[in-house]
């Protein structure tokens, strides 16, 4: 998908040399990532936030909170891995974390994606970003399982402090939320309490469900 | 200003250590940075971008242009500083940078928006953020000037891209995009060639207009 009017002005009108160009092409092409939106609101409530806040607030999030992951991180990776990490889903679409059906197909949607977006860098810059991608999926190096605190901790603490409403809307109940959450206590015993401290208050208050298990 | 409604359920319910309060505190308030419109069209053209859709892409582009910029650079160092270059805005608000009317009091606005917001941090980090923010704004460092020039760049390729829309609606001349994006070619001689083929290109196109050069 191109956002680009081809009889318009577009980025091969310049005679670029062929690797800026790729480059520049694939930047453009990843602003579709502002129009991915997900479910989760924003803290004044007005709206849902898309993939480019939310990798903005998460890389920014590392700056603040690096103290509080208990192993030898590089964390100027992990930022890199968040920049990046939810570029599929200009393609693939966002896949709410509590939706099994979303959830069935989704890495296939997504390798698939992989292949189309970073197909448009130069060949090293190309794998050197789907290795990047690779790496946070497979959640075993530390700076891909503090990228997935984070990407777990920053939704869950939006959920939070809205009073619950994306986990109303869509029947999301308290085991369901500890057990997406745990990677959070796997990578920062602190963060992984504070989860835990946000997730009683909200069963406290009400907007968590306790009434089924799923 | 706090988006949080106090009576409802906030950080202080939870009991937190007063330094992870703090720190959580302030990536609540940097939610705002979502809600700061800026001048620049999404690629596709159906909206405004924000400065945090911006600051990701701006991110971003580091990791993809890195190998264009002609002084020694620590790229992570840039990348923390594009992360937070805006932060400011959410108390001082976008300035548009052809705007003089707005341009003559954005330094005293943005000095107390940084006394505010980093602020809420405890003291070293708000220290290290302040630096981080006051050395993007000194251009003086191989650092600062590479964020710069990709502070130039982004805008510029979206202007370019979306046929000059904004450009038109705010009178803005040739001369005056030329001098604002000299900076580019200081840090990037390889950036520089293409902004000056981008400018070329739009008034030759007729969307960027060299009649007055104000």
């Amino acid at each position: 998908m191109s956002s680009l009017k081809p009889k318009e002005n577009t980025l091969s009108a310049l005679s670029l040399p062929s690797r800026m160009e790729a480059q520049l092409s694939f930047i453009c092409a990843i602003d579709a990532l502002k129009n991915v939106w997900r479910k989760t609101l924003l803290l004044d409530r007005s709206r849902v936030e898309n993939d480019a806040e939310h990798s903005w607030e998460m890389a920014t999030m590392v700056l603040v909170l690096s103290e509080y992951f208990d192993q030898k991180t590089n964390f100027s990776h992990v930022i890199k891995m968040l920049l990046l990490h939810d570029l599929v889903e200009i393609y693939a679409g966002d896949s709410y974390a509590y939706d099994c059906n979303a959830i069935a197909n989704q890495q296939e949607r997504e390798v698939l994606a992989a292949d189309r977006l970073f197909g448009l860098l130069p060949t090293a810059q190309k794998e050197e970003f789907r290795e990047l991608w690779e790496e946070f999926e497979a959640r075993q190096t530390n700076e891909a399982q503090v990228a997935r605190a984070i990407d777990r901790f920053q939704p869950l603490m939006h959920s939070y402090l809205t009073g619950g409403k994306t986990w109303k809307e869509h029947n999301v109940k308290a085991n369901a939320v500890r057990n997406l959450m745990s990677v959070i206590g796997e990578a920062s015993h602190a963060l992984g309490e504070v989860a835990e401290k946000m997730i009683s208050d909200a069963v406290n208050r009400g907007f968590l469900n306790t009434s089924e298990t799923t």
